[in-house]
């Protein structure tokens, strides 16, 4: 069964992220435009910034895969992208909002590391080297990403809803 | 809007997680008995086992708000699962099965770290000690089952599929 190989998850398992980081890229400004606190909407502007990259990034691979860059419908980040939306209608105009938005992007940043993590292991079980470079480098970012709105969420945002 | 601030974020939270851990519950069972290792199959096992405490630390919880255990449909949960149901499917009698059960883990693992910091952050602001106790006791685990997840995916199991 050469074709349901390490290999043949790892491309389908890039084609889900590649879905999932173009959600994302779209939900972000959203998010953004969402925001009450000044700090939350740099946040939610920066990382759509880093997330152009990580989409540029796994292009890459697809290349160095010798695939076409293309994605597959990822239900998981649908359903968090959902959950999301709904926090914003639900706490529209609420003191509650932002540490929903927030609440939302730590789930979306968890499903990316998830991803990446996994992604790592197997390319480095597959010998491609420059494809774990550049797994790396998405997955600091969004480790760190993570971290920021982890201080966020104990700092300015919340105390302002509690 | 008295109904709409921190204190209904997270009551509406703990839902969405204790509806979560409900169908990590139900769907531990099945991916137990999918894995082609005993290692992972063993993994699973203790999970389900201790998802059983989750779900009654979140129900004291909800003792401590003094509302009824109730859950609320969480999509991103819906659809981490779903995907893990199609890797089994698609790669059932693959050497990638156990690749990607474990990725299908990871990714609850992350959404519940995720959720469970989200409510730490929150339930602390709300000055809810005995709330931050029962959801660091699960935090921890929970955490502590992503490094031993993370550890079977970079030594045996990939070892086999590549």
């Amino acid at each position: 069964m050469p074709d349901k190989d390490l290999s043949a998850l790892f491309l389908d398992t890039v084609k889900d992220i590649y879905y999932a980081e173009k959600q994302i890229y779209k939900a972000l400004p959203r998010m953004a435009k969402a925001a009450a606190s000044d700090q939350l909407r740099a946040a939610f502007d920066k990382h759509h910034d880093e997330t152009e990259g990580h989409i540029e990034r796994l292009e890459k691979i697809f290349e160095l895969m010798g695939k076409p860059a293309r994605g597959k419908k990822c239900d998981a980040i649908e359903g968090i992208i959902d959950e999301g939306k709904e926090i914003m209608e639900e706490y529209a105009d609420t003191p509650a909002l932002d540490p929903g938005l927030l609440a939302a992007a730590q789930a979306v940043e968890h499903y990316e590391i998830a991803r990446y993590g996994t992604l790592k292991a197997w390319a480095t079980k597959l010998g491609m080297q420059d494809a774990v470079r550049l797994i790396d480098q998405t997955l600091a970012e969004e480790k760190k990403t993570d971290e920021a709105l982890s201080k966020l969420a104990v700092t300015a945002i919340n105390a302002e809803a509690a």
